[in-house]
């Protein structure tokens, strides 16, 4: 099939793009080589266990790169754009990490627990002010007012991303949670910053307005459903299959849809979960409750709904050629239609 | 004295600036207005507290005034960039305070201590996201091309701050320093962001080239004297007069340029610092001892020289009128040349 062909030549592409990036916090500087290889340790590749599982699937970048290219523009312009999504998404986690107290992420040891909360908040400082850097760089094949507006559309989003982890952190102690608390956290945590990758890549490509905010509805839609089905997985999904530790969801106190639309009902699956701690052992028995109370067709439905949103913005952006192509696979594939 | 009327314009000025940008950590949106007071807490102006000193001086907002004013522009024009430089400053010293794990700043218990580490974090970010944002507000009067200028000189220079800030950090447990380490962490913690204040004044009012680098450098050698001096009296100063708390610079460890002077110069001073903690009692006895060793006027020479530095660049850049008058003025009582 082409679709690898494309993405094949993205990927190692984008590694280099970010290798360059990140390579400036050491640049002329050999004092500051620990700050670069910390930064490298979180990127995947160096220390133990780097390598592919440690990087993650660069699906953002790829989002930026193929929303250029099947709006008619040439991918490798949004390189430096497409280097600055991962260095945000990936500042955030340093920083999610040091808040949620995690102690691994891709099967590894997370920053702060190898090398100090100190150094680990300021290296996603210094990522974050690379993420921006970067875009700086889009200045060589773009006119300064379209440089603005994608800095413009980052800034607003690295802002939702902070009010959402806001909200996420604030959650934490909080008992009188229902589904309207939901989508104002997943929309700043994960929906904002693929909304920007689409809508970055169609406007570096120079699309109408119309068709950018057709791309921008597509990437929002997108991460909504991905994360809804992300919370269905973390409560009823297979360990084996979706790689994540076979700490569910419940054990963790998670915030996710399926809980919010239980605490709302208000039935046995609520005041089980306001009593505390759930334990492991107790955990099939209230996943099952709470799939009895239409916790997970619930979230099944809102995770079709924003699937059908997010394919439907994508036809109505016209997305061109191979590239076109490619972003309705990797949505699916996102979205487990595809195994 | 006309020096307080224009300075006494610009205050309130910076003050609504600074309101009107932090305002948009809730805009539209109430469920985040604990992130909005947590901002407001650090900035000086709600909680316990609250006021003037709890604001600090906004020495680098009014530096990019005074600037472009010097240089020919109007100052009103720069007013976001003056709020980006504050908000900067204050993200850093957010996060500086976790890092360093400083219980109270300006006074009042830092933002960590009252709300937490998680969401300390996350209002840093937030308010570092907030800065960027503001310097797209100059799109308003100025060129997109000054515009993106003006961004990354201030986006290097945050850079700048983190690869200081790491050094810092990563100076806490080792003891081979020497006066070498020094600068590399000041000019990045402290001289850097001043530098940029005076160069982004001076390129939004349209200087040469030449005369933002004489601005440039006035900022620096500044910034550097600056910080000179704080270290001359963290350990030398009178309580009293500096306002800082009674904790001399030896109890806590600072890497400060006379310690370095000392540490290379291996004597008694560097003998005992070696050994450990210093304690409140002996406090005295080895300020003696490494001033006896030089260090005092080692210290006091490099401040002097790096002064006259500044003096000369703000003379090379010519600065005019009121705000010419102004800056030099500041300078010296920044300096403590002026009581």
């Amino acid at each position: 099939m082409s679709k690898d062909n494309l993405i094949e030549k993205m990927l190692p592409a984008i590694e280099n793009q970010l290798k360059i990036v990140v390579a400036r916090s050491c640049e002329n500087d050999d004092n500051t080589r620990g700050l670069h290889d910390m930064m490298t340790y979180q990127m995947g590749w160096s220390g133990e266990g780097a390598g592919l599982a440690a990087r993650g699937k660069r699906i953002r970048p790829l989002l930026v790169l193929l929303t250029t290219a099947a709006s008619g523009g040439e991918w490798e312009i949004a390189l430096p754009a497409a280097a600055a999504v991962e260095l945000i998404h990936n500042f955030s986690l340093i920083h999610d990490d040091i808040e949620d107290q995690s102690f691994t992420r891709r099967g590894r040891p997370t920053l702060w627990t190898t090398h100090g909360i100190a150094q680990a908040i300021n290296t996603g400082d210094a990522m974050f002010t690379l993420a921006h850097l970067s875009m700086l760089d889009l200045e060589a094949f773009l006119p300064s007012s379209i440089v603005l507006d994608t800095i413009g559309i980052l800034q607003r989003t690295c802002l939702e991303l902070t009010k959402g982890q806001y909200l996420d952190i604030s959650y934490e102690n909080r008992v009188d949670l229902s589904l309207a608390d939901y989508w104002p956290m997943i929309d700043g945590k994960t929906a904002a910053l693929l909304g920007a990758c689409t809508k970055i890549g169609s406007k570096i490509a120079g699309a109408e307005s119309q068709t950018s905010e057709h791309y921008f509805t597509f990437g929002i839609s997108l991460g909504k459903a991905f994360q809804v089905q992300d919370d269905i997985l973390g409560i009823w999904g297979d360990v084996a299959k979706t790689g994540k530790s076979s700490a569910s969801d419940l054990i963790t106190g998670k915030k996710s849809l399926p809980v919010l639309y239980g605490l709302e009902r208000g039935d046995a699956f609520a005041k089980r979960w306001l009593q505390g701690p759930i334990s492991a052992a107790k955990v099939y028995e209230i996943a099952t409750q709470l799939e009895v109370e239409g916790g997970k067709s619930f979230a099944q439905e809102a995770a079709f709904k924003l699937t059908n949103q997010a394919l439907n913005a994508l036809e109505a952006a016209k997305p061109r050629g191979e590239a076109g192509g490619m972003l309705l696979s990797l949505s699916e594939q996102l979205l487990g239609r595809q195994s």
